[in-house]
């Protein structure tokens, strides 16, 4: 994908359709495919209609569009993840040569990405596992694209990547993350946090909604006001556009004609499986998780809310408290996506370069918020133990914010409304600063009924309590 | 292992030769050995010295230990999981014939056993994957024990198992619980309902301690106190009991001298990872791993307390909402594991049955509690959605805990303390009693930026909102 190779994507959907029209957009030739060849046809006349059909070379199929481009090629796959990702592959090895790349751009489990790197590189080609976020409109004006592969296999696609990718100023949001699974992995990551973050505000609005008796475009106008201050982002912005929303049908709020059941697609769950899994526990993409679970069980909840009781009490405290709590939980979501990454990065040999990561989701991406600056900046400074919440911005951002977000779990709490990730992100908080906590009483319980031993505060190893004297 | 079946038990470690002695207590005739012949000749003069080695045959290897036996053979694995496992199971297979039974009774992952069932029993031999769980004390007094197996393999070990498990009154606490993995899965619940019990002990002793001023002694006492009450159990009990200890170095609370950094085997993190893998995300269970693994970043702490400040302030609260909330929230992560072993049961078409698991941990468990016959009762009875929380007398104790809990939650979130336990518990019963949650604002921003569109509130599906219009 140098000046000299020719570029071909395989998988005309939404995504694939909208990436392909940005390359072309950028002035690069392409060839493109699809399973179906209908939708190459109707490709086609969709860049034709953009004026964006003059160098590009629709194929009725991938044997066709391999045969069809010049060597060194680069083929790009916008297919869903799993099993078609693996059946392009088979069907891509035998019409490559040495010299080729495959690029994977779809949401792979980066423990795929690692294996079929390892599996297409044996094979004398070169792989590319390729994290895109942004949905569609990223897709088509410039997402923010994280890259998992060699240094050299980077250096062969930046011209285009680099083009088609989201600009924070002049600088594209894409980079070189690390070898093979690591630009999936931050991918995975950017979800978790992209979860964590919209459970927070939810929880949020909902305080104001059922606490504090404001209607839904009232709200909206809190988080439009929001926008312009520590929380201005991208997921703020349209939480204050959705919430002002009216339903074209009923003429009520938007929101309120929504069934209260949020799908997942997997990466929010991976994110929690893999931080559990590494001993980085990330509770308040947890909390997200679960929330979405729980959201599904409305049958439950009906049940719930008459046994028990539906009503949520009013909630008595000022904007300020409630912006200051939701910075704070977003902060803990950051800082807990950025400990996963450092757990994966030791783990898998990775030397991702966090601050290039806070860089690359500066734009384009659904988590694109202005404390990324502010991230990327502690990571390039001198950070205690590699910890976020030990910077001294987010340490001034913190002490600032305790206080709010300890009167609103604490309000929250006394009147009943749910507020997991709040509640989480709190609870990473005070166990982050207590020096000493309560776990020595679980080490003497372990002792005490499996022999388990503990370490004594004087550094003594094995010791055993005195139950067993 | 009927009548005529003769019993093997390799792996002589702290547990092997618990459950050695238990067996040869109960009248069994058993052979046993071990890796290493010198472990073989220690248990040996151990059994001679507890008046047990009459019918006790010590064999220097397995090859000759399974040779000395008359078929069919029943052998007891007692090995550490993973790769010993598969190590003696390969060794046995050449020297087993068909009526045999390969029995492992460590803490396998289930799905190890599952894949293990399957390889033995297509060369003609029985598997059982068995829980077992008590400790050292349990193995040699009779430990609980929880058998996944075919219904035949079942038939044939009863016998001896009913006979060397805890008993609560006459009842032994053994049981086949479904196929092949359902025995190490329900193991593994167990521990992990064990993690968040412990924790929420864990967190309600800080609150008395750092918050009520009281010593580990005073709150041993009222931990004690606890123990006569709807908080009976073996956990509660040892709690009196550690927190009243003292250091015989130093004089000190036996609990001061302990380094607060726990450890973990895994179980408690298999537990959550499967639950969210599932989408029964199980926080409470998730918050107690979380709390184990931020255990272990003490220097981390040391910073926090530093920047943040390490106070924690009063709380004035009286024992009743302590106990009332400790209570409420063991009630939920019973009711999680509940949750957890009903889905696996599902996926995996299992069939357990949540009263006798719960009959079944009742003695010789860590988690045993007076709570598990209320538990029996309810899944006996008829329970909306299969949750335990609906059955009446966890609907009527949760009523009555709810208030303090959210007194603690707030009271705790106030000043400070670290209880992402009982704010888990809190959040997961504020959810599933409010019937219309805040996930429609997610599913409208999902909608917003991915058009991933949603359910109306009048059914359809596949909608979208005004902002694609």
């Amino acid at each position: 994908m140098s000046n000299t190779a020719t570029l071909g994507l395989y998988g005309l959907g939404t995504m694939g359709s909208a990436l392909a029209l940005n390359i072309l957009d950028n002035g690069f030739a392409l060839h493109v495919s699809n399973r179906s060849a209908d939708a190459v046809r109707d490709f086609v006349s969709e860049a034709k209609g953009e004026d964006l059909a003059a160098d590009l070379h629709g194929a009725d199929s991938l044997e066709a569009m391999v045969d069809a481009m010049a060597t060194p090629r680069a083929i790009i796959m916008m297919v869903p993840s799993g099993k078609p990702v693996d059946a392009t592959i088979d069907t891509l090895i035998p019409l490559l040569s040495e010299g080729d790349t495959i690029i994977d751009a779809g949401n792979s489990d980066f423990r795929d990405t690692i294996a079929r790197t390892k599996d297409v590189e044996a094979k004398g080609l070169t792989y590319i596992g390729m994290g895109v976020s942004g949905g569609e409109e990223g897709a088509r004006r410039g997402p923010s694209i994280m890259v998992g592969g060699t240094p050299a296999a980077w250096d062969a696609v930046r011209p285009v990547i680099e083009a088609i990718a989201a600009k924070f100023g002049d600088e594209p949001c894409a980079d070189h993350l690390g070898p093979d699974g690591a630009g999936h992995f931050v991918k995975t990551v950017h979800n978790g946090i992209e979860y964590a973050d919209m459970e927070l505000i939810a929880e949020t609005y909902g305080l104001m909604r059922h606490g504090r008796g404001q209607s839904p475009a009232e709200v909206g106008a809190v988080f439009e006001g929001w926008n312009t201050g520590k929380l201005d982002s991208y997921l703020v912005e349209i939480t204050a556009a959705v919430l002002q929303a009216t339903d074209s049908e009923t003429g009520k709020p938007a929101v309120d004609v929504i069934l209260d059941a949020a799908g997942q697609k997997g990466t929010g769950r991976w994110t929690a499986i893999e931080a559990i899994r590494m001993g980085q526990s990330a509770n308040v993409i947890e909390a997200a998780v679960a929330a979405r679970a729980w959201s599904a069980e409305g049958e439950e909840r009906d049940i719930g809310a008459e046994l028990f009781g539906g009503e949520r009490g009013a909630i008595d405290l000022p904007d300020a408290d409630l912006e200051a709590a939701l910075l704070a939980g977003r902060i803990v979501s950051y800082a807990q996506g950025f400990r996963i990454l450092a757990a994966a990065s030791t783990e898998f040999d990775w030397s991702i370069d966090y601050a290039r990561t806070a860089e690359v989701w500066r734009a384009g991406c659904i988590i694109r918020s202005a404390l990324l600056d502010d991230i990327a900046t502690a990571f390039r400074a001198d950070l205690p133990k590699g910890e976020l919440i030990f910077a001294p911005t987010f340490v001034t951002l913190l002490r600032d914010g305790l206080p709010s977000l300890r009167r609103v779990v604490a309000a929250a709490s006394s009147a009943g409304h749910p507020i997991p990730a709040l509640a989480s992100a709190l609870a990473f908080l005070d166990t982050m600063r207590v020096a000493r906590g309560t776990t020595d009483l679980i080490q003497a319980q372990r002792d005490f009924f499996g022999r388990h031993g503990f370490v004594r505060l004087d550094g003594r190893r094995d010791q055993h309590g005195p139950w067993w004297e």
